[in-house]
């Protein structure tokens, strides 16, 4: 059978279920990615299952996040992260290297690879022919303890590629384009594949730029071929030797497809606050604006750069603007100081900023009150910029470069007919030693562990009691949220890798005295929560699901749970139950006990059982839909004792 | 009379006063500069004296402090000085130009000028044959709308530079080894003058260096002569018109004398927590440090990167080093650039950041806790870096670069026999046109001021009632600092350009019902606050006396004033009274009320009268030490008043 590359990818690295869209599949992963800011947590994740070596072909922990140390957190973390990348076998990315995805390209990304990263933006790698996807801090450090990653299998949505990029049109203006046409949710469930003669008329990095906000689409993944384009890009890497071709076979099929003329297409940009909100750039002409960015992973190549460097070259940026240029990677950014792009910015009136995500996390670079900011960054949600009152537009560095020079947006293809040409550097400059290698065995295995102040073990947790006598906490209604259980922000976010510390927050909103409520049942057996429907629902914080395990929490008993936080309290070995009968809810009041009685063998025998409520005389019947792997999990006290056991 | 530089500089801006050292003078002041730390009350402060135009010969606002962004109060913060910069008829220098006082000498510094700046470094500009001087917001204030700066007649302190520095001994040892004979008080009430053969050697950016740490001696300044190398930097700059020679009479004396052989000078370091605790670096030869950083105002120069480049060069810095470089300037960091020594620079494995001030006052580059970092900044006064547990270095750029190659400290004559040698580029590259001029006045005057939703204006004042009945809302003991009376600090600080949100925060360690009470005061003639010894003691932020003024303080009655605090008062509209019996002290409480009669007319009459305590018969003799300039203040409700009336 005809297989496209997807398809490819997929039968390559399957080892568990069948390749039907929508059955869940397991996938041998070959190569993962960690970030700053999840990866502290996933270090201490591979800590608490005692690995010992990263069992992927390759992974990597960059530090690209939190570059700001305005105090001892982020650098404690940083030599945190060293240490543990260095025990376990890791590549470590030091501050200054720059953003994951551009680096992880340029040093090891590979043509017929899987790739898993703790950041939404892991399918920038798509662009080298790999199986690229973001996934939850756990499921990496699974996948880097040698797990299978599971996920529905995909459709695949071939998009054929046609025609030639006008000039002042650029790569990104491709992915605003099927942003225009399917706004944020177009690609849920779906990996984009891209093939068809356009695809020869953009380079590796251009491709990155299009798989990188197949995020913003909501796609499993983006996948490119690996041609010749690919073996370039390598070969100017020192790295030809990684280099395999991959592409579709002549009559490979598609769940979906579409084509896009690139010929067609013009300069686009996406309005305040949805990367979905898209309009052609002319039609917003004239609006003054704060703010010219360039840099993220969404723009992140040499030309991205150098091309709005030759616009302004020469040239003053307009009085009142910011035009801050934020570099992606320390070897581009060498590449852009040698060819005197980088001087040309700073004569312009530029701000250079160091290599890193920065403004594109809301870490640094936010804009002034209400004033417009144009960013070639991947996300322009209200907010996320740093400032409340916000209004980002996302574009290409044609468009922003343009805008910068006259301090209103502006159609860069009214900028002249003298379109720059960028040549990118035959070779990159780069010192290899920078991308620390894993140690070899013998010295990793003595690594001691760096742990600043604000760093804490996950303490261990002990397996699933047969009997419990669960005393219920919380009685709470309806469509209770991640951030009602455990908040985020300024104020909580720096204890992400303190369990103890973070946990005191728990449940905060909801009611204040549940911390000290819950801390005094921990010895005692545990507790449960009582809740309505949807429970869980919003962000797909872990901390949500670890910090009330942490204390206490045994047992959550609701009419019905958001998905992503049903699968973290399994992962951190909280039964979660639904009623069978939801009028059941009613009978239960905060203070009541639960007794579950051989528990064990009750989740294994079947989906459903009764549990007693102490003093009331009341059984109550309940469900849980785990699956076999799951029940084992859940047996264990969770996925950390789990695979613990299998190191 | 024979006059040394000092003395020619104040002869040639005395208005007021006698050259007598000790004694109060008036300068003349011909040029200000304002960073934007302290920039934005300075600009409301001129706002608020109805200010039409600057009236110094040049006045520049600098955005060097407060460059990261990680809400919208930096970038509003930024768009209220340009606009005030341009409405007042000042020079602007956009956030990226660098560190205010290297583009000050590069683009304003002029040679026999007397320069005020609300930054203690400040005096880095005596380097250019300055008479220049770090002040307080409102001094700078008074300055810009053309009143004379008020100082103690310093005595001029000779210091005869002989000798040349050896190979890997730079600036920035010769001022360490002021500071290690001297220690951090040693230059208080003088003015440092160097003379000598050994100047010649030093190029005007090395004098800037030392001049920049004559802070740290706390004198009142540092002046150099103008000479050749003064020439030669200006005409760099293009600007060889603005030279004057400036040098010290031949037989002129100096009150303290004393000889440095740059010579004999070797490598130094300042340990933690001092400048002033210096050694040899040899003494800590092999330290472990975390952390190598590279710029600040006290190096700011283009050799001082480039050295630190050219000893890098080609090697890698060792493992878990933070090698971070601060550039000073948009200037220096494009020669830099364009001479290949940032590419050293990041091949090495350094981190680039935005020009500006920086991790040197805790905005960025904080170290991990506990662990060294060495610093070629000026200061390490614990917690100063942002981290509480810090130990921070101050050092060269020659051995902070050797260091960052071992990860330990390193005498960098260990280096090798080949110094580098470095050339300065001949004409520096400068984009003229980022330093906003001072616009026309027909366009200034129609220039509104773009205040955020954290900018206030400060509200008109009152001037000095005849009859005031007050009633005592707190009565404390000895020894309140300014701390204790309006705390700095991540909490109140962002607050610094909103009178009516910061003065929230006024007393609340000493009692947190003030605010409230303070407030209810305003409407019925304000209220007075009764103290021990020492009162205002700390921080000099001005911020502790206009804030509890703005809440009604109109009298403070104490046993005796810290001196800076009382100069706040005074400039603030609040009457500082002393007990002529200190016993009296004890027959006050909180809540009495005091009665002022005839007020106006008693305080001109003479130093002492009477106040009586309404409901207790009692009669309390006071008395105040104001100047007769210092009392048409008092009478016109604070310095701000007094000014909008001489305008």
């Amino acid at each position: 059978m005809a297989l496209n590359i997807t398809q490819k990818l997929i039968k390559d690295h399957l080892v568990e279920g069948n390749m039907n869209p929508g059955e869940e599949i397991g996938l041998k992963i070959d190569q993962t990615l960690t970030q700053d800011a999840t990866g502290t947590l996933v270090m201490l994740e591979l800590e608490a299952m005692n690995l010992d070596q990263a069992k992927t072909e390759a992974s990597a922990q960059y530090v690209d996040h939190n570059l700001i140390q305005e105090d001892n957190k982020n650098p404690d973390d940083h030599l945190f992260l060293e240490s543990a990348a260095h025990r376990f076998g890791l590549h470590y990315s030091r501050p200054g290297n720059g953003v994951s995805h551009p680096v992880h390209m340029q040093r090891l990304a590979k043509p017929g690879k899987t790739l898993l990263g703790s950041d939404s933006h892991t399918c920038a790698n798509g662009c080298m022919g790999m199986l690229a996807m973001g996934a939850g801090g756990i499921d990496v450090a699974m996948a880097i303890a040698g797990e299978p990653f599971y996920v529905k299998m995909p459709e695949v949505w071939g998009i054929k590629l046609t025609g030639k990029l006008p000039d002042w049109v650029s790569a990104k203006d491709v992915i605003l384009e099927l942003l225009r046409r399917h706004d944020v949710k177009g690609g849920v469930g779906k990996v984009i594949e891209y093939f068809g003669p356009g695809v020869e008329e953009l380079s590796a990095m251009d491709r990155h730029v299009i798989a990188n906000m197949g995020a913003e689409l909501g796609a499993t993944g983006t996948v490119f071929p690996s041609d010749k384009e690919v073996k370039r890009f390598l070969k100017a890497q020192d790295r030809e030797d990684d280099w395999v071709e991959l592409t579709a076979d002549k009559d490979a099929t598609y769940d979906i497809l579409e084509e896009v003329n690139l010929s067609e297409l013009e300069p686009l940009i996406a309005k305040p606050s949805s990367p979905g909100n898209v309009v052609p750039v002319r039609e917003l002409a004239g609006t003054p604006i704060y703010q010219s960015y360039i840099g993220s992973s969404a723009n992140p190549g040499f030309r991205d750069f150098a091309i709005a460097a030759e616009i302004v070259k020469g040239k003053n940026i307009a009085d009142g603007v910011s035009f801050d240029i934020n570099p992606t990677s320390r070897q581009m950014l060498t590449d852009l100081v040698q060819e005197s792009h980088i001087a040309s910015l700073l004569q312009s009136g530029a701000r250079m900023h160091q290599a890193g995500c920065n403004g594109c996390i809301g870490m640094g670079q936010a804009p002034a009150t209400g004033r417009n900011s144009l960013r070639t960054t991947p996300r322009n949600f209200p907010g996320r910029s740093g400032t409340k009152e916000d209004s980002v537009f996302l574009c290409s560095p044609e468009t922003a470069a343009a805008s910068a020079l006259t301090g209103k947006i502006t159609d860069p293809r009214t900028m002249g007919d003298d379109y720059p040409k960028i040549k990118e550097p035959k070779h990159a400059e780069a010192n290899m030693d920078l991308l620390d290698g894993p140690l070899p065995y013998e010295d990793a295995k003595n690594v001691e562990l760096k742990k600043g102040p604000n760093i804490a073990s996950i303490p261990a947790m002990d397996e699933m009691a047969d009997r419990m006598e669960l005393p219920i906490l919380l009685k709470m209604g309806d469509n209770i949220s991640t951030d009602e259980i455990l908040a985020g922000g300024a104020r909580v976010l720096p204890y992400r890798s303190n369990l103890p510390e973070i946990s005191k927050f728990t449940f905060e909103i909801v009611d204040d005295t549940y911390y000290k409520r819950g801390k005094e049942t921990v010895d005692k057996g545990g507790h449960a929560v009582v809740a309505g429907y949807n429970y869980g629902q919003g962000s797909s914080r872990e901390h949500a699901a670890l910090a009330p395990r942490y204390l206490g929490l045994r047992v959550a008993l609701v009419k019905d749970f958001a998905r992503i936080h049903w699968q973290n309290l399994v992962n951190f070995g909280v039964l979660p139950l639904t009623f069978v009968n939801e009028e059941d809810y009613e009978k239960l009041a905060s203070g009541d006990v639960l007794v579950l009685e051989d528990l064990r063998k009750k989740i294994q025998e079947g989906n459903e059982f009764s549990i007693t409520v102490k003093d009331k005389n009341e059984q109550i019947q309940v469900k849980h839909s785990l699956s076999e792997r799951q029940i084992e999990i859940m047996l264990k006290g969770g996925i950390i004792n789990w695979a613990k056991d299998r190191q």
